[in-house]
């Protein structure tokens, strides 16, 4: 389908927002009032300069307080549309987006409000122009769809049709399915918009945290099905007010808004897919996907779990982190035949430790080397979501791993499942005796999880291209009270995989915490063993275990092996979980073992204000 | 009165959290568990470690969903409450703080509940403990005080009070009044928090935005009179839950804290003091002032205007800073006799150009001076409200004026009437020929107000501080659109002095905006005398004039002279408003003149976006 965006939705002049959305591959913009009031280029220059960049103006936004008010202020009202309508003229555009009353002497008159509105869409006619009434959720009278439709239909006009916004509706609960009924050249247009689900004044909800598709908590993608239902065939047109956009560059939040329209666009197509055959909703027939223009990426290939993690570290922290490795049992198995790189293996884990172009702020998590059966098909499907492939910096005789990079840093690399990408490293026996890998495998099994950190800009923007690209599913975002500020975390899963981005609060504590969290079967014997090998264990305050025979009636015997140990224990309401930390290294790092009983499927979040204030240097005064 | 804090309000590791407290000079602390149960301090370490520091540990705090659960859970949460009772004892806490119950399981039963907290109180007792039963906003069915107290009442024991927490009152708009008719001796405990008047989840509006008195939209002055009439002799003490708090340095807000207890102490004083002679709401009579104990700093002296604005300014601008001061109508009437500072004269107006120390990002607002009859009470004041005074650095034979720093950074000048301080500065004889000072002084008549940059973390204690310290009265808080972000300003005022505090948006728009606005009494003579005198006026675009016309029935002929001379237009009940402004020098500076006609009260906000639009630097794409 056709892709618009407002021009709110992107920061800077409005010349600026144009070519972001054109280089971005959208079809045509709303122009925005403000901008164009405050921008120096006269309307005709914007025409022209819209059309040399490819872009439709598509609509003109918004006019306000209009209908159903006293007859002088009707009179005065209707020479501003006629301004208005000079203006769409010499801007080239047909559509105007005329909003439902806020104005507190707005009439409660339904008739009133057709009779005026019917007068605006004769006046706009002779011009050419079509309206688009839409009702703001926080309207005087007029504050939902079915109310605005009933007055557009009772006005009966061809050039008055409804708008269709997606916060508008659904941040009022109002029930979608009710679009299907209305005749498609009713609907002039469709704006769309995601939210996270906040209790709050709606208008302040709309102008603060409006979001792309994907990366709020709203269904758009049944909203969008009852519009295609309908017979709606006009363009997708993003209408997002957020503080973080306005500030960001328009370029790549350009970006994000298509993929965002993309991901919406494959969400239908699959959700028609299974519809096929069945009637939606009783009322009308599924739409048939056949006939509908729908982005179809290559499918997500199931990710088989992790090949790998590369560390990056510096000399400096190089032998720390080769201590402690070796202290968990991992084995440095392979050194790479072109790099300064580390292969390390511990049973079924593998980690990459990289020294080239050493991190400037300490050893951090740098890429991801996801399994999957075609590494191919997840790197076109990674295009067509717009990630761009990173260049190949591999030798002649290397494995060819195509890579792209999540916003906040880490790059994720698509890697087979024949795990030909180890023969990059020289195997041990052509550089070093070890002992045998597989030795104290026992005790860690897998990676459990792993934890990036992401800046408050970028939070949103990664999670919709973990979504889109990887097709993980985000799970609650969480709140982790550090000693120093609040820390947001937010958890993507698909089948073995599970990675948690983390918000730092910023501040003086303005940490990036990361970290790897290994999975193992007894908690107590890899705690022990790793202690026992050296591994500098985070040490745990006792009174974390007073409060914890508080809170649960726990077995003495259970509580002092905690202790003993250092491990942190949580329960859900499946099951068990016992972690421990090592200490950090460096300034963010540092690993996690955890142990999941009876099916336990949270991330002790509990535990992490306990593990954070731990990590913070002793402050004890004397 | 004495002046609590709880810990969960300030950051850092526990010990901090008690320095900082004890050194902005708090009676006590509430001790927030998760503080301690993270801490690696025995709570015996902490109860020392407090004492030695001069704290009494007022109240332990959250005992959590202990009341009115079935028979099995009333039992395990009695074991609960042993080991806490038993942690308090090492801790030397001898309240414990129990909030309503949020558990989808309570039973809504008074009687049982009231039976509940009665065992609870029994036991208690034993340990010398008295609890302070709390009705959170969101409490499961005690979900305010008079239920609280309904409940206290009916336990009936001298170990069981209410705690009063003026958030959860006043967040839900429950009226205070009735606290008068509470008995002092069952009012256990009293919190108290400020917040922003927003509307969305209690719950999360309490989590993240609790503020210190003064910096938010209650009416705690009424409150505490309540609370105070009941006879509450007891702790005043902070529980503020704040993002922004989490984050900074835990010195500075303690001082912070505690500025906002004594500037609410000296509110409820005068209200006291206007309330001698009568009774109270009918009910119970007013409490008598003298014998409370409440701070009374010395007076804010009354503002008579501004005697100077200081710029900083380095060599780079300097010149062009000097060119268009000239333009705009002012003299250089003096130099600075041992500094490289400037006197320049306009009318009544006068402006320090200081060339010492150049600011590091260009030309900025460093200094306010106020006009005072007693610029030494004024620091009083101020020494009062916990402000140091600045270091002197005057001369020998210099004006000796005290100041102070506005959080953010702006100094404040307590100047007195007579404006002595000018006779630091050589006359114009004494350096240069200058023409008559007031030949061209009738364009602008004084300053109309300036804005000054506040970061974000700043912008509450800055709001408080100048409430507190110069008494200004805070308007409305706006949100302005700049095409790289939204800026939140707030203005304070009191008589002629206005002061704004902007809150630029951060990202790549990162200015940090300030101006200084003068009066006029003509705006089109004095657009075009700046004009004429080589001012560089800030263009406007043509768009805004369009749509001033479609907005505004505008006469044509003022629209005319309006475009002509880049003057922008507002309106509000009152009267009109004529601004132009100045293009920036450096990356944040600017001037506005400004006539304000009919009693016009306002700023002009409207025209903000079109200013700010107008003064990125031109990215017209060709």
């Amino acid at each position: 389908m056709r892709k618009s965006i407002a021009t709110v939705s992107l920061s800077g002049a409005l010349d600026e927002k144009l070519t972001a959305a054109a280089h971005a591959g959208f079809d045509g913009v709303e122009i925005f009032e403000n901008d164009l009031v405050n921008s120096p280029l006269a309307p005709q220059d914007i025409r022209r300069h819209a059309a040399d960049l490819g872009l439709t103006i598509e609509l003109y936004q918004p006019f306000r307080d209009f209908e159903a008010l006293p007859e002088a202020r009707f009179t005065a009202n209707l020479r501003r549309a006629e301004r208005k309508f000079a203006l769409m003229r010499q801007l080239g555009a047909s559509t105007l987006l005329v909003c439902s009353n806020v104005d507190p002497d707005t009439i409660a008159d339904d008739a009133l409000a057709a009779q005026h509105l019917l007068t605006l869409a004769e006046r706009a006619a002779q011009h050419g122009i079509t309206l688009a009434y839409e009702a703001l959720a926080w309207g005087r009278h007029v504050d939902d769809y079915e109310h605005s439709w009933r007055i557009v239909k009772t006005a009966d006009h061809p050039h008055l049709g409804i708008c269709l916004d997606s916060f508008h509706i659904l941040s009022r609960s109002t029930d979608p399915a009710g679009i299907r009924a209305i005749p498609a050249q009713k609907i002039a247009f469709l704006q769309l918009a995601d939210a996270p689900l906040l209790s709050m004044d709606i208008l302040q909800w709309s102008r603060h945290h409006r979001c792309f598709p994907g990366q709020g908590g709203f269904d758009l993608t049944s909203f969008l099905e009852h519009v295609v239902a309908a017979g709606y065939r006009g363009p997708l047109s993003l209408e997002v007010f957020n503080d973080t956009f306005r500030r960001s560059d328009a370029a790549p939040t350009a970006i994000d808004a298509m993929r965002s329209l993309l991901y919406l666009e494959e969400a239908l197509r699959r959700r028609l897919d299974t519809a096929v055959g069945t009637t939606g909703h009783g009322q009308t027939p599924a739409p048939d996907r056949d006939r509908i223009d729908l982005f179809t990426p290559p499918a997500p290939g199931a990710l088989q779990g992790l090949a790998f993690v590369e560390l990056a570290v510096g000399d400096a922290e190089a032998q720390v982190l080769a201590a402690l490795l070796d202290a968990l049992g991992f084995r440095r198995t392979g050194r790479h035949r072109t790099k300064q790189v580390e292969l390390w293996r511990h049973g079924v884990i593998h980690l990459v430790v990289n020294r080239e172009e050493p991190p400037q702020d300490g050893p951090s998590l740098r890429a991801v080397g996801l399994r999957t059966k075609d590494p191919r098909a997840a790197a076109n499907r990674a295009e067509a979501y717009l990630a761009p492939l990173l260049p190949n910096q591999r030798g002649t005789h290397e494995a060819n791993l195509p890579s792209v990079r999540v916003p906040g840093g880490t790059t994720l690399i698509f890697c087979p499942t024949d795990d030909a990408w180890l023969g990059d490293f020289t195997s041990p026996a052509e550089n070093e005796t070890s002992p045998d890998t597989d030795v104290r495998s026992s005790a860690l099994t897998g990676i459990d999880h792993l934890a990036l950190p992401v800046s408050f800009d970028e939070f949103d923007d990664a999670l919709l291209f973990l979504r889109a690209v990887l097709g993980l599913h985000p799970e609650q975002s969480l709140e982790l009270a550090d000693p120093y500020g609040l820390v947001r975390s937010r958890a993507l899963t698909a089948g073995e995989i599970r990675i948690a981005l983390n918000l730092p609060p910023g501040g003086r504590g303005a940490a990036r915490p990361q970290h790897l969290a290994f999975a193992c079967r007894d908690i107590f014997a890899a705690a022990r063993a790793a202690r026992l090998n050296g591994a500098p264990i985070q040490p745990i305050p006792d009174n974390y275990y007073d409060d914890l025979l508080a809170r649960y009636d726990l077995d003495e015997e259970l509580l002092a092996r905690l202790r003993e140990h250092a491990v942190l224990y949580d329960r859900d309401r499946q099951g068990q979980f016992l972690h421990f930390y090592t200490e950090l290294i460096g300034p963010h790092l540092f690993f996690e073992v955890v142990q999941r009983i009876d099916g336990y499927a949270d991330y002790g979040a509990a535990n992490s204000p306990t593990r954070m204030a731990a990590q913070h240097p002793a402050r004890v005064s004397s």
